[in-house]
């Protein structure tokens, strides 16, 4: 493959990325930004996923891609070895054999107007949202109404509808058919912000990795001010999936007339760890034993 | 009703059980024991649940029992008010108003020979296992071998009969084929455990509550060594609910002649937060862009 | 007893003492507000004491008492059970099966003014003061000037008389005739603000709960610069109880009309944890053998 | 004063202390051993007290002391600075330029055995006294039998006739004629004891500087145990000044006939803080208002 | 020597000091100020020196000194004990017993201007300087330009005749022939700047007590921006010695009229503290084998 | 190059380098091990170096080497990104990119016997020697004797006969003439050991990266103890260089035959980051002003 001198350099890409999601509004836990490769490196094709796998190197590498941009960090936890020994060492040195370029933009891009709160916003259908909570200085999660109210049920089948398949599918928290019109959403991981989820007045939050406990607990709240909000789990993976196809253009635009020749794509590698599910009831079937 | 000189008391129950879960095989963290009650107060019904919630408050009060044991702690996190403004509070003032007294046992039950990991282990169809890891020195979790390999389906698919139904059933990770033979099992909260399972030499890992990333990574580290361990979420709730039927009769026996006129049931709402889910995929519907 | 639409409720009495103690306004550390009850219970008559004790519980019972509002938290530190088997858990078994609700105003009312702080300095005859020191932003404590010098042991009989009778009494170190002008006041426990005092220019600190070590140094210091501050202990339980009168006037104002049938006392149990003194030395009997 | 080479010298008196209370002996926070002096100075006269205060100092000054011995450490705090400023830089230019060594014997005479605790359990009049508890593998505290029961006022009194007068007296809580029996003892500030106490059987707990939360609480707990263990608060100065004539001798003894021409004095002054107290209550006029 | 009315009083001296180097400059961790001495006592010779050592003090002893004044903190750690046993408790007895007050100005002198930072700049030619950093609210370290460039060797030559002699003389990691322009100086321990270093654009960075680790990964990282910044370590107690003089001559100024009979004398004890170096590699026999 | 069946592979090296340095004795906080490569590839030549810098990386690409072993981790640190755009992140990069394994053995080759303690030790002439400390349950450090004592410039010039020139020399504390007999050693920094020498009763203690207060502080008290121990500042690369060339001899046996075609070679990169020093004093010019 020829360099010409037309080549977007990795140092142009990471430059676009970073007055899209500028690094100092991640969190400061967060470890987002250049993974690997060389500022000078031409960059010629774009893979874009949420989560940095073996298999979504590998998928990067027979598309020719010079750069992976993913939504959660390869190195979160400091390493101290890439040796091929470790899945994260293998994942390193497979980008740097290749000559593969990660950059990751992760709570910058939650927080980022139009991100990946925005995007979980648009695809349940709301408009006019807000921050859901302000966290180290920055707009996490949305919080907005539905044109029209909607039964729970029918709600999730919506957001369903708009989400990529996994085999975990929507889990939903309440009766099929309470009515919902205040949605607060929040891509990721939810456990956190139930306190603010409460305070919004919603009906509903949408976000994913619910675990028991925190669950439960919200769920024993919410039956003292009549079962609201209800919670629907909409998988981690699927829930900041919508984000990719806006980077893709946002990315493109940002570049301007140097990204003519660019190619951007978006991984079609399912990273939700789970491949089946036995025995999940869907709504018609929810059985009434709850109390 | 009238108290007999015959009635056991709570103290007589109380004794039973921390014969049969010493205090002190608890983790140190966790908060087990007596949470509500006078010592003095008679028993004659036992209701046994996984979790404390105002549900299966109401269910005991219903079912005229004085005594709720549960598995998880209603108190893990010291509270600082029992007014009924949050749940919480709300539980135990159901409680002390209706002399309906609380007793958990949560990881001294988990560690107990025969305890939770027994239950599950036995559920699986292990026998002859061991303990899955040591902490704070007890064994918590079991590992064992099938009386003969199954596929992965196949495995989850007994597992899943042996288990209560509830509604966002049994997620697996792996291929529907891959051989299973030898098994570790931890209930609840499973996160924590990777590298003794890996250790271990299992082929699959059955808990729950498993998140995005730990998942994703147990996945990526099992694809450098052949794709094991699967891991199969059997729903927190129902891994754990397994031990109550158990813990039932060993109570009954500890307390021995005394209790003749006891009555012990397990409750009957499931504690599963999750009402109904949209779009699992059943394993035949697997599909292959997993890489 | 019937209730009538003309009732106040628990909610209504919450709210005032909100408006007089904002929650906002206790120290990071401090657990105040609601402690039991549901806001939608009656509310007709008040007890006030400065420790929520089994015995200052009875006697609200006693009463009849639908809420008793204390000055000292009953649960500063969390808890993880309310079994009668400890103090804590019979204090709160008592209040909820005898259906009187519990409300704690600690901090917010030492800083509040008029509050815990100025009802002492006004016990020592103080007026026109200021703040001792600001902690978390808030004003603790109360210095200011005696309309005219007096003897320290004149002072303290003074004190004395404003003060509950108490076992323990007031004690005293520094000079039966050594002169006292200015004045630092602070209720409760005062080991930790000696440098604020110093910076003061007090005379004279009284507060409570003063050890060996933290006095005895304050002393040392103190010889450095001609005796003072002297120190006057006037006991925990009486420097703060002189709040509760004040309290009680403040709050049937707030509550307005709605208030007209509302009964409120204070209570008469003396929650100073002593009962008699064996050898305490009268001022005209100080040894001197100090130094 | 002429120098003989009879003379002791600093470092034999320094040795024969550690082998009466050895450094290794004291609890991790403590600071005991050595504050001041040079191993090879002569000495020929020792003062011994509970503090170092600057009126001890001045005290051992004035009787020619070359060795102060206290109980309680100068320096338990690291200091930053000796200039006059401060009181402790005051002790400690003091005692250097009038050649005073000083050396703290504190945790490790706690728990030595004769020690502290043993000197307040014999004034109490207990025989055959084990350890209250074991902290950091040293035995902290004692309790024994009185060789009769007495009644609570009548044993406070004993001990206050066999305590050094000091204005603050003997504070008791629990009702003058409650029968007493079994004894624990711990001299200086007992707030932290209280588990062990209740442990130990005690009907009564003699120590000192008890505060007024721990010691409410303590008394709430033992309202639920028919209302012992009572508490004795003896002071932190007079209760530990029972070991110093006993250390005298003890010191003498272990340093055999070079100490034929040494002289040890026990302090005059009393380093309690407090000069004298309004109001505290005898046995005879307790007031039955307690609950 | 006769003290007549008109001697300056240590108060005095403080006074001054603490106008040039006010007290709340200093970093949080450090310990600044008077260390011993009596704000009485009066003070007529002043000694000044870097660190506060045996023969630091000794020579002052000689030289008649009541006052030492030192960049180091002698007690930056809190100390338990002044026993003659430690070499810290030998210097507080030894400044005691010779009535020689000690005063530190440390970090606060760090930050000064002038002060120890400036002193650097101005050794190194540098004028026009700014801030290296912001530590805590205050100006740590300098930064400026040469008045022309220079090869890296002749500026360290340069320097190092501004310098006192030391043992150890002067480290350089760059090549001879290096051009260096712009200057970053922090006087002392220059480990944890770097950062700071590297914003500033300076060609070298002169500072002292590199140690092995941060020095390699300082130039490893510098091999990635063509070699610079070169670092140049002066000695830890040369490079701060230099404030010395200038503190001497303010100090006389600050005083006025009254300090027209004080004498101030600069130490001439090196406390660096190596004795010789075998080895050493001249510039003009640097090998080249270092890549 | 062709590959053989008969070749070495990264799995057999790694797995002799645990025979001889185990993994489990390095210190918790050391982060010792295979830091890049695949334990398949195949190993014909071996690079030794203390540290990974680049200009190592790069000699031993210039070799050819398939692996290079160091004594300091490259990732001590965890690290977040191995783009080029840091040095580790370049370092990381170059061995990928070359296929150049990295193993790193530090505190485990400290402590191991033969090892860089007893490296060092050998080139201070030492016989017989026993462990300086006990850490972690590892012997670090050694002490022994000299077959006959020795002046300290004398001792010291043999030391530096034995070590590999670097720009910075043999820094030395004491006097040329002092007394030298038993000698601590520790290879690399030495600053929080002084305690252990002292105990150990070593007249010198050679080690390196001494700073100037722990070095000042450990003279200071030297002062009290009739000057010694002495310090020899022997440069932390020079110290810890002695290790090498045993350790290619080592390595070579434990590989037996299977390391007949294997190169080592130890690399000729002085890693130490000093170029030239200005001023340094030799021995016969030590000044006499250190008192």
């Amino acid at each position: 493959m020829t360099e010409t001198t037309d080549d977007l350099s990795l140092r142009d890409v990471v430059a676009a990325l970073e007055r899209l999601y500028p690094l100092d509004t991640a969190q400061s836990w967060d470890r987002v930004g250049l993974v690997s490769g060389d500022l000078d490196q031409p960059v010629r094709r774009i893979h874009l996923a949420v989560d940095p796998t073996l298999a979504v190197i590998e998928e990067a590498k027979q598309a020719g891609a010079d750069l992976v941009i993913t939504h959660h960090p390869l190195l979160l936890r400091g390493i101290h070895s890439v040796a091929t020994t470790t899945a994260k060492g293998a994942a390193v040195t497979e980008l740097i054999v290749n000559d593969i370029a990660l950059y990751c933009a992760h709570t910058n891009a939650d927080v980022a107007d139009p991100g990946v709160g925005q995007a979980l916003a648009e695809a349940c259908g709301l408009s006019g949202t807000q921050a859901l909570e302000i966290t180290e200085g920055q707009e996490l999660g949305r919080v907005g109404d539905l044109p029209e109210p909607l039964g729970l049920a029918e709600f999730a089948r919506r957001l369903h509808e708009a989400l990529p398949r996994t085999a975990g599918g929507v889990r939903v928290s309440g009766p099929a058919d309470g009515t919902v019109r205040r949605v607060a959403v929040l891509g990721g991981a939810g456990d956190s912000s139930f306190e603010a989820v409460r305070a919004s007045g919603a009906d509903v939050y949408v976000t994913a990795d619910l675990r028991h406990h925190p669950a439960l607990e919200a769920r024993e709240e919410a039956s003292l001010t009549g079962g609201t909000p209800y919670l629907v789990d909409a998988g981690h993976f699927a829930s900041e999936s919508l984000w990719l196809p806006g980077l893709a253009s946002r990315l493109v635009t940002e570049l301007g007339p140097a990204a003519a020749r660019l190619e951007v794509h978006v991984s079609q590698v399912r990273t939700d760890p789970w491949d089946f599910v036995l025995g999940a009831a869907a709504p018609e079937h929810t059985q009434g034993d709850h109390a």
